[in-house]
């Protein structure tokens, strides 16, 4: 196969995508991999713990099939070694004051999330990683060299005074995991959401430290919840998340989808396409003209949008 | 054999100790070895990077001696893990930033330092660690479960501000690693310098999570350099090191020893013979009265005190 024009493939992958580092350097590295007919290795990482998906999950996973789809290899890291830490089945009666999963959970959680994410990525193009395999052997002595980088102070600096105040060390460590995780496995482009880019700011400069090159990062936007309002041109809401009871789950019922998808605020619903679905942006531009217009209803925009998501995750 | 009644030993014990965490833990482990008739298990760390003893080491070495003459069991542990970190030949072309040592340098320099301990210590009698043995195989896993215990806050807290600025997170995993050489080796008594406190107390905690019964922590006194001096009934000076060139090696030629110790402030004499020596404290409190009586010039105090460390150490 040989690869699109890279300003084409920029083109596509920017979308919906809040920040990139470096944006030269994801050119670089997409032209380089077109000249030498060679696909890069990009990556995005999930918690096992959480294995029912709702759309706030495929804006992520979405963008891992553009990756699919123009040609470059895609890699599902489940991160369970973190999961399972403290399993009290471990040594010396060692256990950990947060729940924490077992292998065998983990495992049944593995199994349905790669179940319902075969629903937007191509099973037979991704490759399923688990981090417990490169962690649970790391020796000590890398961990403690890829610590010897990194500023206490910074790691530090991330967190609010009252959260900093119950923070223990492990929380430290959980950085220099995902570090590893990207050395282990040469990453050439990282994808993570907002809450992930300290981190993965991190992961690049001891990627450096260990002599490779640092991975890109592109950060994918958040996806507000179903209770999202628009207040003078701003958001005002949460992300979707399970914790807030406002998603929209992909395996949720038809029906479902359609009731929830008509009662969202009407701002939200262009953001909801551009993240959402494959309308091109200047097919949205067009809705939202006419609807400006009043030559198409909102509700109907919103039918259209429901039965795109239905016609996804249920056919 | 039988062991001497508990406070005999405590007696002996808490000589030139600074502090004991805690005295009545110290008191039952004393009490339950003589009970059972079992010896307890006495360690204490040591730093291959600075291989030549000095007065100020044996303070330390001799602490343990009298556990050993008492009939405990006494591990000489040697800290090569930390010590080797980064070595250069290790995995992803991770380097360390400060220099470390290879294994062939601690290899040597923990050979000169045992020819030199067993001018104090019983050789036969000393159980010679290093920890490398099982901190190189630690799972991570463990580590992380050590880690969750303690908050990241109270180890920033024992830097100062300038120092903490430059602090990399390898440095709050040392703690960790000691605890968990006390965990390894069942330890029920740490002996160590005034600056080790904080760590050590750290260890005590990480035990008891780890379901262990906590160590019981001996600190002795850090001895004074060669260059102190009494001012308003106060030692000002430093720490007898390598650092702050004030030492006496302990393989120094006798006339060395003798004129150091002939050039010392008087007031440190007295110390010195609490700290170095086997003098009962009833024969210096004697010394220290003939002294001031002018029944004997300080001048034949000091050239005992040089004569019974030469013969210590050179016989």
């Amino acid at each position: 196969m040989s690869f699109a024009h890279p300003n084409e493939q920029i083109g596509i992958l920017l979308r919906g995508v809040v920040d990139v580092v470096e944006r030269e350097e994801l050119l670089a590295r997409l032209t380089r991999s077109a000249d030498r007919n060679e696909p890069l290795t990009v990556m995005a990482g999930f918690d096992p713990s959480a294995p029912d998906l709702h759309l706030g999950h495929t804006v992520l996973l979405r963008k891992m099939r553009q990756f699919q789809e123009l040609g470059h290899k895609v890699i599902f890291l489940i991160g369970d070694f973190t999961a399972t830490v403290g399993d009290p089945s471990g040594h010396d009666g060692l256990h950990r004051q947060r729940p924490s999963l077992t292998s065998d959970q983990v495992e049944q959680f593995s199994r349905t999330y790669l179940q319902q994410v075969s629903r937007i990525l191509d099973p037979g193009n991704t490759r399923v990683e688990h981090n417990s395999s490169w962690l649970k052997d790391l020796p000590l002595s890398n961990l403690l060299s890829l610590a010897s980088h990194i500023p206490v102070k910074r790691l530090a600096s991330w967190h609010e005074p009252q959260t900093y105040d119950h923070l223990c060390v492990d929380r430290f460590l959980y950085p220099l995991l995902q570090a590893y995780d990207s050395i282990h496995l040469k990453v050439d482009i990282q994808i993570g959401g907002q809450d992930q880019v300290q981190n993965l700011l991190v992961v690049r400069e001891l990627m450096a430290a260990a002599g490779q090159e640092p991975q890109c990062v592109l950060v994918t936007q958040l996806l507000e919840g179903t209770d999202a309002t628009l207040c003078e041109g701003k958001f005002v809401g949460r992300k979707m998340s399970k914790t807030f009871d406002n998603t929209i789950g992909i395996t949720e019922s038809p029906e479902k989808i359609q009731s929830k998808v008509l009662a969202l605020n009407d701002a939200l619903i262009w953001r909801y396409f551009e993240l959402l679905t494959d309308c091109s942006m200047p097919e949205i531009s067009a809705f939202k003209m006419d609807v400006e217009a009043g030559k198409r209803s909102m509700q109907s925009v919103k039918e259209y949008l429901a039965q795109d998501l239905i016609r996804m995750y249920h056919s």
